[in-house]
């Protein structure tokens, strides 16, 4: 049994597509030639570029290159990929040409199609709409793909990292605020060290993700300069001296976004340098992300060997036979995703070190890197906030067991008895093993209410706020 | 509409599961709380999985454990896995559990499911096999997953990556051969060096991927051990003392690799050295990949304005106007992919270093990484080899001009006229853009049969084979 | 013969420290404890902390907490330090303590002993100053080492890495200008592609090292929030409530940055975030710098059998015989040094990501790394300029020859003659080997007049400024 | 006042250099050209290298082509070198030509110049022995460097890197051995599980070692195979057809290491793979060791509010008033230097995969960081053993009460009173806090005898030895 297929045709010849797909000749062509592994191009990428075609298509009917009736079925179909109703349509692998143009081209291939459809005519060879000469008009694949990175990146940023990142900052301050007079162990070295509040032990996880969080808004300026307009090699070479400019106001709108058309067309073109620095930002999200994962799993550690100063949610069986065992697992899904996007970090930095002369050709790569970073930090935020954080508890028991224990409180007797007393009383405590109470009360340098009005863990926490 | 469910347990309690499905409570339990990206347990190591879980099931049969009938069906239903039939059935993230408990549940409740259908029972709370009773007896998820992360490596790579390398090899090797008398310019700094054969060049990417086949199989041998046995924390606890050998030997029945069971199961368990390990020769075929590809790709480069000394096949449209215009697009998937190689070399190895205590918990994000690599290297070496090198063809006639260009010959006279009166020829044709004979002639140091007879660039080229 | 000696003193006991060493107990303790390699702590980072050590003596002085005579003294030996008159007194390693203690220490113990000789005293245990309760107080290493961190990358950021940048970044836009008329060959894909200028190629360097000097630039806020006050765990624990403030200002007197008092000290000192995002800026600007190294030796590649459109000065012997051969020595070590600060990424990355609690303790690797990535960068950018960029040459008769003879100026026929003849052009001439021109006019399509109108390069290049 | 200078020359010409050093024009040139960060050449590289010399000497002399009493001096000057008494003859930066170019000349003026003195001439131009045509007779820098790189590393990995880790799993055996009879808690996902012993704990980490170590040795045989006699390009153009196998074999005498001439002169130059891959392995040691650093600090952890299970050696002041606080200092020292293995890594894949063609020009700082990571581990292991693990002590007290308290050895009721009731009793004692046995009693479930007899964690911990 044969599958149904049409011929399309390309610069290279006649190739077989299946008739129920709207791609044609040359995204035929790569999945043939390209056969490597089961990574595609981000569905965020081919919305980008659905949003740049459907720009294009705009301004250039603007421009008066472009029939205003193909120019609508082109917004039309582009705005269906935007909505999402072809996913199917776009089969290509990452590894593919290091300039996405066969990406690029299953665009054109498909909104060709499909506009041709919309317009009454067929797909394929008698379409009424061309791939390169209307829906690629004044475009090369070397503008448009750094142009969908851009876009798609920023999108990402926007829509979906800084507000999950917002989402768990809020969880967490909440707790920070929750937890305020909740005076605990501290710990340096993972040594115990003189005490802190819970809540302020939290603030600095608050502090690290607004700080993340301006540190991506700062990788935002470059990311919103567009390469459209740059054409092959960045001079712009047949392309309208107004579309520049025009496409990147029209992909603004479509957005939301303050895009605007890059001052230098041959960086952008030949460097991928907003995406490095951007996934340096995102690098940085992700350390902070593994210290708050580390030290919630840490705290939660036990029930009864750890340090079990919270209490996590249980969300799935951890043991069928020990109901105190609750495995961190949101904290081992996001510190797993953390060191993956360490891991993409270097793809990146190669792929962006690596470009030469007009065109920097790692661009696939360095995309699905990108986007993949942002997906795992945004999905991981919020999985941890609504899977973890929200459910965080203080044990409060145990953490005043642990801070009562502890023979760092001693640091409060030396304005009273002097530095030598004090940590002989802390010696003869450790060696002992008995409380610090029981140890400066046998040495007999305090009496019992003296020891209860100077060792007061309270007032040890000082007067910093989150 | 509502989709149509069934109620499934654990010691959670309730949960409604698609009745479409096999899976059971625990995986779709995982499938609501770690709603994080695309990536997806792979492929192979759902493989492995349904290995281990025949393999065990024929063990436990044989040890007096498990019933006959029950063996039989987990046996059929692992294999029915192992086969691709069940595809839809293993649909949970690798951003998970950071023991891969749940994809181990994962396999436990399907086999369980399609077991008690294959005995004419139901799928569901009354099914005739238990998920964990039965399917993962003798097992604890903290010795499968490892041991599957072992099986599906070692398996990858003896059957899909060291042959693929092998092709590439071989088809560079004939290059080499055929090559062996094209005499052409070396390059050092990218400067003109002395001459060597194009065979020569290709000798030695040849011997790259045959010392990379080698570190590669320098790793095998400890991706053979397998901590099947070690049940929870290493000690085997609950498991039978003949299981692990007998399982291990089961495993490398059913796959033709020497599996042995380890022997120290607090080591395969606690660290992921063998998969840190294997990675550093994974990445090391990558950097010699990246080196061939980048080779190939510059000595196509041109036509007219670059290096072209090789021609590549030309396998999609490169410019719609240029037909001369040959992109080395099976160079950019390869570096791109080799980028990605890098990158997931520094997840391994911050997950590897990441463990604690009895069991490393960032399992799936090393195995995910490890498996992608092979695969990336696997197809990229046979896409590359398909549609490049086999038909990767010298230009004689510009490797020639370029050779008689080169002023590096002048080397060849100095034993005849002296290094003084050598250098200047060369510094004359430099600075007037000449021919070294044209220079040598003009200075009077030789007769042009000298020149003839003396710079022969053959005899340069030394004896040193490929 | 033994060494001379005296003994000092800690809360361990006795240990001898060369007589002729400022240092005190646990410097030398330290030394004995980590023969661990040959990375010191960085110059840089030593004079940060004894700007902090004259900062907070200054600061204690005013709040009435430290003896004038003793502050002044501590000020004067401070001073000393930054002004670089004891360089052999910070012997130790960076494979210390992971929050820089025992460094700490060793200031305050050279301190403390130059102080007291300033004083009229001795060094040694009968010392006039105190290590602890005069140099370090109000501080702990916990506040001190973070603090340290962030001055000596601010310091040598605003210093030394931005004029670096900003001093190459102009000789290249000086380049670009004085190349703004040179057309030449375009280049994507390593293929020739259509023109453009030298001056628009070097325009996008400019553009590179512009984005990249506001992307470190973006990194200083964060940095210029100190640690100091937060002593301890970030409580402020026995720190004076105006010292935090106080000490900030000192510093930014003595810098000249605009430093302040982080406010969340819990983040500061229990992350390293400002650095690694710091260091994301650095990587950025490696992955630039590396492109235009890169592309720079390929253009100057040759001299007969490479690109050969540069010429870069020729700073020491390429080879004896061949006086062309120019290695592009600069480009090689810039490249290489972009490699490793990819490298210190990854470092700088693992040990932000590996805090616990109240404490990062990955801090002098951090360092070490950073200020290293900013010396490489700096000193290289100043290397590479000095030694190279200043004496980039266009090869114009190459150049002219390369466009000449390139295929892609076919494009211009396109409006005068249609795609489909001009296409036959170029085909021919491809098959042929000959000019664009020679197969224009064979076949009829233009006359000689008209090629010579209309296929102009210069007019190819758009009107976008570098 | 002027510093005493010679006058030396090279082919650029002349340049003053200092009187009192024995190099030359083309060091003092490197020297000017590139004022680079601080990090110099690695003494074992220096070292490997005046092997080569004094070996190339012996072999040049034994095939009649260098003068007998020159090749004596040659060695003379060499063995000096190798003895260490010229350390600061060797001033050359890392970040010079990639070739390493400049300080294979280093090593010829230095030896040149010293040869002549104890030949009763003169350092200088006037010299007895010439730097290229006698020290580097036969030899180019694009086959000494690399020969160098892997004489230095084989060389660091057997003296160096295998006895220190040999040395630290012996320490770890010892304790293993000791402590076989400690039952303990054991964890997974930093929650409780179920016991082990000590002993068992540790088998596993001297298991990662004992695989580190064969890993290592596995790169041996790649590193094994040296490039002297490749000369320029690898032809071995002007060396006489001998020398590359009798200077092999005469590396492998001076070193008592048995290197060979490589098979592929032309891999071993254009690549450095030999070198990646023995960084993959050293990179799998840090991943073990970073692993064991952390599993003794976190067990080490308290002294009031941690783990507590280990007792560590206290070598320095942890804090002044706190006499039980022992900050874990070797494993900080530890952890550290395997995230910067990790880093060194990432710049030596980067350089590796970078060659082109002839040769690869990333090797001074592959060399750099190969050479620093053996250093850093193997230094690392040493002071690791020395100042920690030899030290280790169980707590025993704090281990029995934790295995106590446990609620994992309800597991062991299992099979006398069923799954059901163990749990519920495992439910009670979480509930309420109590033990499991007051849980079990107070359920009438066992006898205090039956709990007694059953509940016994040393028979839990399995037949699995170390």
């Amino acid at each position: 049994m044969t599958e149904d297929v049409r011929m399309e045709r390309d610069t290279f010849g006649e190739i077989a597509v299946p008739n129920a797909r709207l791609w044609g000749a040359q995204t035929q062509r790569s999945l043939q030639n390209f056969r490597i592994s089961t990574e595609k191009q981000s569905p965020e990428l081919i919305t980008a570029l659905a949003v740049i075609k459907r720009a294009a298509a705009e301004v250039n009917q603007g421009l008066g290159v472009l029939d205003a009736s193909k120019a609508k079925a082109i917004m039309q179909a582009a705005d269906e990929i935007i909505d999402g109703k072809h996913p199917e349509e776009f089969p290509l692998a990452v590894w593919q040409t290091g300039s996405g143009t066969q990406t690029n081209m299953n665009l054109n291939e498909v909104i060709a199609n499909r506009a041709s459809e919309l317009l009454g005519g067929e797909r394929g060879e008698a379409r009424k709409v061309h791939p390169n000469d209307d829906v690629n008009r004044g475009q090369s694949s070397n503008d448009v793909f750094p142009t969908a990175m851009h876009v798609a990146t920023a999108y990402a940023i926007v829509k979906h990292l800084l507000p999950a990142l917002k989402t768990l900052r809020d969880t967490l301050d909440g707790k920070a605020k929750a937890f305020a007079d909740i005076v605990k162990i501290g710990r340096t070295h993972l040594q115990d060290a003189t005490p802190l509040t819970l809540g302020q032990e939290f603030s600095g996880y608050v502090a690290q993700l607004d700080q993340g969080m301006r540190h991506v808004e700062s990788a935002l300026p470059h990311l919103y300069e567009l390469a459209q307009g740059g054409t092959a090699v960045g001079t712009g070479l047949n392309a309208h001296p107004q579309f520049a400019d025009q496409v990147a106001a029209a992909i603004g709108k479509l957005t939301g976004l303050p895009f605007v058309s890059a001052p230098n067309k041959f960086e952008v073109m030949a460097a991928a340098d907003a995406l490095v620095f951007a996934h340096g930002a995102l690098k940085t999200v992700a350390a902070s992300l593994n210290k708050i994962a580390n030290d919630i799993r840490w705290l939660a550690s036990g029930p009864r060997c750890g340090l079990g100063e919270l209490s996590i949610p249980e969300n799935e069986p951890g043991s069928s036979i020990m109901p105190g065992k609750v495995n961190p697992t949101q904290s081992e899904a996001l510190t797993m995703l953390c060191s993956q996007v360490f891991g993409n970090d270097v793809a990146v930095n190669i792929g962006g070190a690596s470009g030469n002369f007009e065109l920097n050709v790692f661009r696939p790569m360095i995309a699905h890197n990108v986007l993949q970073s942002i997906r795992l930090l945004a999905d991981g935020a919020h999985s941890f906030n609504d899977n973890c954080a929200v459910g965080i508890e203080p044990n409060n028991e145990r953490i005043d067991t642990l801070l009562n224990e502890s023979l760092m409180l001693v640091t409060a007797l030396n304005p009273h008895i002097g530095y030598d007393k004090a940590a002989q009383i802390a010696k003869k405590a450790h060696k002992e093993g008995t409380t610090l109470k029981a140890s400066a009360l046998a040495l007999g340098y305090v009496t019992e209410q003296q020891f209860d009005e100077w060792v007061r863990p309270k007032d040890m926490v000082g007067h910093s706020a989150g």
